[in-house]
């Protein structure tokens, strides 16, 4: 059989499977709905501080003040705000989220990377050796960070139970799909399994914004 | 037969199907590539003015000078900026886009729309009937436009000939495939087919850094 023949064959084969799934389709889906689906949230820019740079920002025992709780245990924006500083613009009013970690990371999207003049890669949360250097000013004082500053990857954040019941691994990457009028698949989406996690999908503002997610969405997630 | 017996039936020939595919995956898509990449060109927000709204901003008779060309043959960006003006804040240096249009349409992203305050529909370029209002500031005028202000779909721009070889029609919705970290499948993307149009895809700049795309990169169309 020629290259065409098969190409052609196994069209064929493929569409005519999809129909019959697709004729059964509303069935299977209300059956697995439940077991798809990932709440998303949507991560506007924000700062993680250390406390050596929390102390210069806001000086010595200085004590944040919670502004409202996200989607992760433990984890809450405070009132505090900062500025941060690229060589084109700064960006006022970025969210400080406690509490303190080992180092400062601050997490961007491309676009505001753009404004900014900086080129941060794309990562996962405490992975910044190389990361962007970026400019912090606080009330108190300003901190230069030679590295900090990433676009954070798309990612899932589960209990071993919720990875258990996807059947998936930590650090396994999936695909995520977006219903909608600018809808489509997240490619690269990486699991990242805890006890101390609760389900939920984290985005950037430019996911959010190609994809028309507002948060509190439902995905479904493809394996 | 058990819904869930034929779920896993109907999954167990889907899955049997797709490896014999995937087993001749490399040779397909090899043959393929050239006829299934297109390029793609990424918009920033843009205005497109009508004869009465260029006299109110730039004056009667005025002229405006070509900036650069963009991929459809006949359109070009000017030097001539506007400044657009929402509920929550204006943005300067809007680039016009030329020649003039028979009704005045601003084009900008899910990220502008968020920080200017207003809420345009995701539409087809020229499609305005109840889209966003905007005003927009000239060197010689202002215009309040109760209309006009969209964010653009995204889509295909390409000749009879290059609808014929991709086998598409016009109005068509086809799926489009990016590589890279952030990779993914864009979804509805609209094919538009005129004698007077150049082969490339128009993303706005949402899009484009949600996605990892800078331009000029060759994409995938899938239909």
């Amino acid at each position: 059989m020629t290259v065409e023949g098969r190409e052609t064959l196994y069209r064929a084969i493929r569409d005519a499977v999809m129909d019959e799934i697709t004729a059964h389709g509303i069935e299977l889906v209300q059956e697995q709905d439940h077991d798809l689906l990932v709440p998303v949230s949507v991560s506007a820019r924000h700062i993680h501080l250390e406390q050596k740079h929390a102390e210069i920002l806001f000086g010595k025992n200085y004590t944040f003040t919670k502004h409202r709780d996200i989607s992760q245990p433990g984890q809450y924006s405070c009132m505090e705000q900062v500025t941060i500083v690229g060589p084109k613009s700064q960006m006022e009013r970025v969210r400080i989220v406690a509490p303190l970690r080992k180092q400062t990371q601050i997490e961007i999207s491309k676009t505001d990377a753009i404004k900014l003049g900086v080129n941060p890669p794309v990562r996962h949360s405490g992975d910044l050796k190389g990361s962007a250097p970026l400019t912090v000013i606080g009330p108190k004082g300003n901190v230069d960070l030679l590295e900090g500053c990433i676009i954070a990857d798309r990612h899932i954040h589960m209990s071993p139970a919720d990875a258990k019941r996807f059947g998936v691994v930590n650090h396994q990457k999936v695909k995520v799909e977006i219903d909608g009028e600018k809808g489509g698949l997240m490619y690269g989406v990486t699991i990242r399994v805890s006890d101390r996690y609760a389900l939920d999908m984290h985005i950037d503002t430019d996911d959010a914004n190609a994809f028309g997610i507002k948060g509190q969405e439902y995905l479904t997630l493809i394996k």
